[in-house]
């Protein structure tokens, strides 16, 4: 199993829309989620637009794989790509930056 | 249940002890922690030194008052606080910045 951290920044001017959508996440996209094997998954976020994402799974790089082959995943990354900053053109998921981890207690 | 996630930032020029350290954290401690409550907690460095620390509890305020109230605890944090910055004469456990939690998966 592996846990994972990774960090985005949600634009200044739009922190309250971005914390808006995330109590309404689409259904589908929650279903696609926990079928591509996202677990106890969480977004915390600083006042100052730092988004720290933290998940379970058991192969992060087949959860990612399994999320981009779907249709409502590229819909969601679309409507979420102007809440960021800094993607040059990327979607929110791709290239995320995961941080490592140094330590773990059960 | 309460999911916790905090920020804090490691001097970049002790990175590589402090991720030594992380890998041969005091057995004591490691029992002070869970019997504390704290569960499921990991720390993910980035390379520029912040830190992000994730963990479960039923209480964080309890889980942290509990801590506070150890011996080895404060052993622990006197060691630790010459690798953080920014500290400002507080231990790194105290006035931990948590972030607001805005979504979440089971």
């Amino acid at each position: 199993m592996q846990r994972v951290c990774f960090l985005l920044r949600v634009r200044q001017d739009r922190l309250e829309e971005y914390r808006e959508r995330h109590r309404a996440v689409w259904p589908d996209m929650l279903t696609a989620l926990r079928a591509a094997g996202w677990r106890d998954y969480s977004l915390f976020l600083r006042d100052d637009g730092l988004l720290v994402g933290y998940l379970e799974t058991d192969d992060f790089d087949a959860a990612r794989a399994a999320m981009e082959g779907t249709e409502v995943n590229a819909r969601w990354q679309a409507e979420m790509a102007p809440f960021f900053e800094d993607l040059e053109g990327r979607r929110p998921d791709e290239g995320l930056l995961t941080l490592d981890e140094v330590f773990h207690l059960d």
